[in-house]
């Protein structure tokens, strides 16, 4: 990254809005349930095959060149008279293709498509770059169907070298075959990594996912990091006995010790600060009678932070409050298992140069975290990366409702435009 | 009831306690599980008619008679060669015979089959009482498979006169036949109702079901009250969202709300002692997944207490908690179901024959609440009642584990045979 990242004077270049947004609801129209209205389309089923086959065709009715590496990835270039496509370092823009389960239509798609209006801006406006820019959809993020999520990213950060056996979905159907149908080919994932020079930046535009912007009325969210996360599973092992018989003093109320887990999990992010956000969604009492103390109970503790030290500290006082309240409640609890991804933080001069084009394109922005994951996290290994986010209408995601204001989504698009112009320094006047 | 209840002097009548112990194990093999060791006789189910017959066939051999009522009950009396048998006001002694699944071999059973020995005790000892002595087996007290627990004792209690519906099991095979089966008769409960008048007292004796007697080192309990109970079943309504993109401020968590109506429950009886034990042993959240937080969580509080003003302070107490988190965490907390039972007090002067006859037999004893519901709880609507507890080794009841020490199987019976002789009128030399 040079000084030329944020170079002015600021260029008159617009996106297509109307382009983008018909594109939106064009691929928006593909795995719909009429009767939710909601998006189904995990990756490698019928449906983002076919959302796949739509990228690919908008591309190159537009002129563009399209291609599916071997992990799946949907990968656009501008055609190159010279025939030097790939020979330059690339400034990398996307998101993934598919959804999850009854989902909206701007999880990923948005980022994609709105990719694909960039490079197409960059082909008709005929710009020559330094670096060349590159569309991508990435395959299967989500995990939905086939549970390695962050599929496409993680083979184009070579990280797929060493897979553990033959991939296969939630019905134990091989990946191999879906892939192959999606014009991949399992055998030469390796061909699907790039290096880590061959990568400027990668810049990934995404809705926000949450209420931050919508609360704040602003248009542009300069992502900051890329939340880390720490998930205990928890197992509590009390005694179960009739809720009638026995009496309160020595019991072993494995619920009690949840409820106490529970408090404290929203005490140290919500009292004590420790993380930004920490959640118990998900509870299970066994034998979950109304007349039966329960004998033991499961849930998971979610803790997530963008600072790797706050993070690790919160992580240490939960594992502090467990031990008190197995001691309090005479319960044994057992961490049963134990995910951890670490924060990855955006590149300052990326940052910088979302909040100018923002600023230029006269469109509010502040800074913020990411709290969901993304691609860009695992694409972090071989470049530097950065968000934008548009505000989430009503903060929600992964639902049927998930919608953002077609201004917010022509608004994002350009910033990206501005954001990666600067990057492929290259300013048109 | 009169002063003769509590007459000295002690008589040197026992029960044949090798008897009763090898009925218990016939009884007890009766729906055994040989992979799990527990019981399984729902009322009306094809084990619990073997137990009817089984029952029926003892104590014909014993010499007494044994028939059904219209609601299935077993009624045994001694034969009176006057013809006598029910003309008399009764002293009523049982329990029930059916079973949970996967239960015990005493929950019952034992009650049952003590009644039948003291019965026997009485016709071969040749006593002649101002009172008529008869042993019952209730039908179907548990509603293991036919839902109507308490079946028996209700349609003694001449509670089942409009009957709503056909009554019918959970996979919907009508009562009618099974009740047939068994030598009742659907259309003629009626005539299993007894009069007030008809019944001087009704006693009970039954394991525990708790840890009381055995921490304490005493091998007889003298019921003083049945418990009432408050079941709240509560729903509450907060918001879904992605645990990760969600900041903690405005976030309406009900796993949070839940979690504090766990704590604010145990408090209620644990801390402030407003009743006996409260207990939240059913919990489910919704959508119930790791990374969103819960939208709503559905759960019952289980308030038990043998005072009935307690109990309703207690009950008043928990909504005024519920007002308060409803406020802190933003979530709508409704009361969607409400069960009351009030507390059923037992008779005072059969407690004191309960603990005049432990004392002559050299059993220690001390009074205590039943914790469980019982058909004692319903016969006290016809008549004055007592209940025997015996202690239960590891304070289980309804698994497989479910035991009590044969000495005191055996010492309870004894007991149940003087309370009865003094209830009688009559103290043998």
């Amino acid at each position: 990254m040079t000084e030329t990242l944020i170079s002015p004077p600021a260029t008159s270049l617009r996106i297509d809005g109307g382009r983008l947004l018909r594109r939106i609801r064009e691929l928006g129209s593909i795995g719909v349930d009429p009767a939710t209205g909601g998006i189904t389309r995990p990756g490698f089923g019928p449906a983002d095959q076919e959302a796949r086959t739509y990228l690919i065709g908008q591309a190159r009715a537009a002129g563009l060149t399209a291609g599916v590496d071997a992990a799946g990835n949907v990968i656009m270039r501008r055609p190159l008279p010279d025939d030097s496509a790939g020979q330059r370092t690339a400034v990398l823009m996307g998101s993934h293709l598919d959804t999850v389960v009854n989902g909206g239509p701007l999880d990923g798609a948005y980022g994609v498509l709105a990719a694909l209006e960039v490079l197409q801006c960059c082909a008709e406006a005929g710009l020559e770059t330094p670096y060349e820019p590159v569309a991508v959809g990435f395959a299967n993020e989500e995990g939905a169907l086939f549970p390695q999520p962050f599929w496409g990213s993680m083979a184009l950060a070579g990280r797929l070298d060493a897979l553990p056996g033959e991939p296969a979905d939630h019905h134990g159907r091989p990946l191999r075959k879906a892939l192959e149908e999606a014009g991949g080919n399992l055998d030469a994932l390796g061909t699907a990594a790039w290096s880590p020079g061959s990568v400027a930046a990668y810049l990934e535009l995404h809705i926000e996912q949450g209420p931050v912007l919508e609360r704040a009325g602003t248009q542009i969210g300069v992502v900051e990091a890329i939340t880390g996360r720490a998930v205990l599973t928890l197992r509590i092992q009390g005694s179960a006995g009739h809720s009638g018989t026995t009496p309160m003093e020595g019991r072993r109320d494995a619920m009690v010790a949840a409820a106490l887990v529970v408090v404290a999990a929203e005490s140290i992010s919500g009292g004590q600060d420790l993380c930004r956000v920490a959640t118990v969604g998900h509870l299970d009492a066994y034998p979950n009678t109304p007349n039966t103390i329960a004998g033991a109970v499961t849930l998971t503790v979610d803790l997530r932070d963008t600072d790797p030290v706050r993070l690790r500290s919160a992580e240490e006082a939960m594992r502090g409050a467990l031990r008190r309240i197995a001691d309090r409640t005479g319960t044994g609890i057992t961490v049963t298992a134990l995910t951890r991804s670490e924060p990855v933080a955006t590149h300052a001069p990326l940052r910088a140069a979302i909040a100018l084009s923002s600023e230029e394109l006269g469109l509010s922005h502040l800074p913020l975290p990411s709290g969901a994951g993304h691609d860009a996290q695992v694409v972090a290994d071989i470049a530097p990366i950065a968000m934008i986010f548009v505000p989430s209408i009503g903060g929600v995601s992964h639902v049927p409702e998930e919608d953002t204001h077609p201004e917010h989504l022509v608004g994002g698009a350009n910033v990206l435009l501005h954001t990666v112009l600067r990057t492929l320094g290259h300013t048109p006047q």
